[in-house]
């Protein structure tokens, strides 16, 4: 099983995407961040979701979460309202080398993507053929995969 | 908004969980990661869906992934087997102490939860009640919450 066979389409955002736009695919999507490519489609960073929220949530909340229970609905749309005066530029964090990004060739065997995963801690790798991003596998698609077919567990209340 | 009106079943796991078991329901359940809790339901750690793949592959492939591309299936079954040796206590990293947990109790505006995943970058935190865990919100659903309805965004590899 190839890389290529286990990737999935993901949305495709550039630097220069609305803030807006961007955090709303991750929320509709339900996904735990989005790949940030250059005009070129080449893999350029991740947006972690935790890292929309940095940008939302003002330090001094972050600070002490407890200060937020005193804001209203209405102070939350006014925090929100910052994602359309900008962009997805205005969101990152420092940009990684590339060596440091989790990006697999569309070859990469499910052992690679695994052993990149594990080494760089991500939920996410980026797959990339001709040097362009074609889509992404998530940790929990590569496990599936690896794993034998799954029992389930009792959910929370119910321990 | 509350916490408690944006939480989510998760699958419960302790650390003496059955290691297979816990991968297993983090793949079926496209989870990026699972909530552990002690005997009492009080949550204990988070556990990273890539901290199951730094258990299952060994350091020198995580240090050059390339290595990996030589192993077959049936090296990467064999890897495998290993979860069905184990608990969960053997995947966790070192514990965490509770303050850096990201935990939220029920009560929680939406606002105090976003300050608490971006101050600790978290993907997901766990709510209690009477401090026992009933569930977790992960980012994309509190920004699902929090911003107004989603447009859609092309995907890879349209760009």
């Amino acid at each position: 099983m190839r890389a290529r066979d286990l990737v999935q389409p993901f949305p495709v955002i550039t630097p220069d995407t609305d803030a807006m736009e961007a955090a709303q695919a991750m929320a509709g999507k339900r996904l735990p961040g989005l790949i940030v490519c250059d005009d070129d489609a080449k893999p350029y960073t991740i947006l972690p979701g935790s890292e929309v929220l940095r940008f939302l949530i003002p330090a001094y909340l972050q600070d002490d979460p407890a200060l937020a229970a005193s804001l209203d609905d209405d102070a939350a749309d006014e925090l929100c309202r910052r994602l359309t005066r900008s962009t997805v530029r205005d969101l990152l964090p420092r940009r990684q080398d590339l060596d440091e990004l989790p990006v697999v060739d569309a070859d990469a065997t499910s052992l690679e993507v695994a052993a990149v995963m594990a080494q760089l801690r991500s939920p996410l790798v980026a797959v990339v053929q001709d040097e362009r991003v074609i889509g992404a596998i998530t940790v929990s698609r590569l496990l599936d995969h690896l794993l034998p077919g799954a029992p389930s567990l009792p959910e929370a209340p119910a321990l």
